[in-house]
């Protein structure tokens, strides 16, 4: 089995032993549920992967699961603020309990997460730590701009493209660092490990903005075209808003303010004014610009060849879901 | 002047510096507001005492001030559960801004906490972050004890003292035994601090929960009867459930769910049901004990004299509010 399959399957098996918290239920239940909800372990798988590439994964281990119940801490909150009622075909821990358990136990997870991360050999947790917290504040400062941005109509594709390294990158490159630390790489290539994290992060945000509108119903699994209906401030709407001449722009507002439709009406109209900008091949151009440094870096880290070679195997399918 | 004095204001010149966060300003504005409302600053004043016993308090500064950053976050988030519209006197961040600013800035406070925990001196590191990781985890038990009392009539005065064990005396436990550490104190004593902590919390919000009732509104400062007027299920209201005879037990039930009443009234027949059942003689026989015994592990402790004497002084003065 590949390397990076078996650190799959060893995150899921921990992740299932966390669930031995105990009362108050009313506290740790959600913490169980949405923690159970899976997804692909990628910060987590990633960690590992770093970790290996100079030495025994085992020292990153209790730390990806902290990783792990961070982002699961971050996506718990974000779903209340954002009000969204179903994550990964779920209802989510606001809707199935309330706001109050899902603020409280959220609170629980942050906090679980590094009790975790606590767990890094001494040597090396002062590091771990310093990684950790400035990533964690900067995923916190990144959702500020994300809620920011969906109330102005200001907003530019550099400020777009700061907010999702914030809310998403940065989490990727520091899961990364922080197993090339417990690996016992150089920081030279801790640093190439940061920096191949944070682009990988940036190309598969842009790659997911990407195929909820030109992506292929069957093979995304999620539905078409729901950013559309949502007015939500993807890469493609910010740059063809600021992209398109008048007469468009005024189309495009036009379908973001009006308040009753024919779904698939709206969502050909909107793709049709993003295909007049021509902003999905603006997209793929930076996609593409970052997905190729971060495979830069990876080539410069030194580390164990076979398994730098999973890492690149990993992220190109990663990338190549369904376009 | 006084150590205990100085530690205060060390402590609030430092809070004071905290706010050169930066952007998004949404975020960091509520995290200003709320740590500029004051407080006595009792948990990071206590940390530094304790570092005081033993050695020099500037290895606990920044933890100790993590303490108190900790301590207002769990604040703000409450606020929300709770809501409560004032804290301190003046509006909550959740009434100021609304309600996902009060999630996100309280969920940057808890990061921000534990990069100052994180300043902690290596060697004692994993020491101070295993106290202060379970503490924390703690209180969020407490919270939830605290959210599912207020939806039942069937509550114990052990429940109750375990709740605010968890709630509120851990916190202060922890605070002294992280200072303890820091400081170089022996096991031991970090022990006895953690003891003494513990049973002076305790004896602290019994306290506060009698003066709500019994205490003199002048020096007191907040409005006597408030917690009845709420329903709130204090040490008395709970002990009244349990100990009074039917018929004033089914009048007690009745003002609790009464809708409409004169304010003064209800104040006046729940405080004769309180002294009816003698609850507040059983209130103060438990804060004389936790008060009591709190000194006797004070007394304990090998550390300096002085200091010994100011936080037995400090914590006089405090339970002699308004009795």
């Amino acid at each position: 089995m590949l390397k990076i399959e078996e650190y799959r399957q060893i995150i899921d098996e921990q992740i299932q032993m966390l669930g031995g918290m105990k009362r108050p239920e009313g506290l740790y239940d959600p913490v169980r549920y949405i923690l159970s909800l899976g997804g692909k372990r990628l910060r987590p798988v990633l960690c590992l992967a770093s970790a290996s590439l100079f030495g025994e994964y085992s020292a990153a281990l209790m730390p990806a699961l902290g990783i792990e119940v961070f982002h699961n801490f971050t996506l718990l909150h974000d779903d209340i603020m954002d009000q969204s009622d179903v994550r990964r075909n779920h209802p989510t821990v606001h809707k199935k309990w309330d706001n109050n358990t899902a603020i409280l136990s959220g609170d629980a997870m942050l906090i679980k997460a590094y009790e975790l991360i606590s767990k890094s050999p001494v040597g090396v947790l002062p590091q771990v730590l310093e990684v950790f917290n400035k990533t964690a504040i900067e995923v916190c400062e990144g959702q500020q701009f994300d809620m920011e941005f969906e109330k102005t109509s200001d907003v530019t594709e550099e400020g777009y493209l700061d907010m999702i390294r914030l809310k998403t990158a940065v989490l990727i490159g520091g899961s990364m660092k922080i197993g090339g630390i417990l690996g016992g790489g150089s920081l030279r290539d801790c640093a190439l490990l940061y920096k191949f994290g944070l682009d990988i992060g940036m190309a598969f945000q842009l790659q997911d903005d990407w195929l909820d509108v030109f992506g292929d119903q069957e093979t995304f699994g999620k539905k078409i075209g729901s950013d559309i209906l949502n007015n939500k401030k993807t890469f493609l709407l910010i740059s063809a808003l600021n992209r398109l001449e008048k007469a468009s722009k005024k189309e495009l507002l036009h379908w973001i303010n009006r308040k009753e439709y024919e779904a698939h009406e709206k969502i050909n109209a909107v793709t049709r004014l993003f295909q007049e900008a021509g902003v999905s091949e603006v997209l793929i151009q930076k996609r593409d610009d970052y997905f190729t440094r971060s495979l830069e870096n990876l080539g410069k880290i030194n580390g164990d060849h076979e398994m730098k070679q999973e890492i690149e195997n990993f992220v190109h399918k990663l990338m190549a879901r369904s376009r």
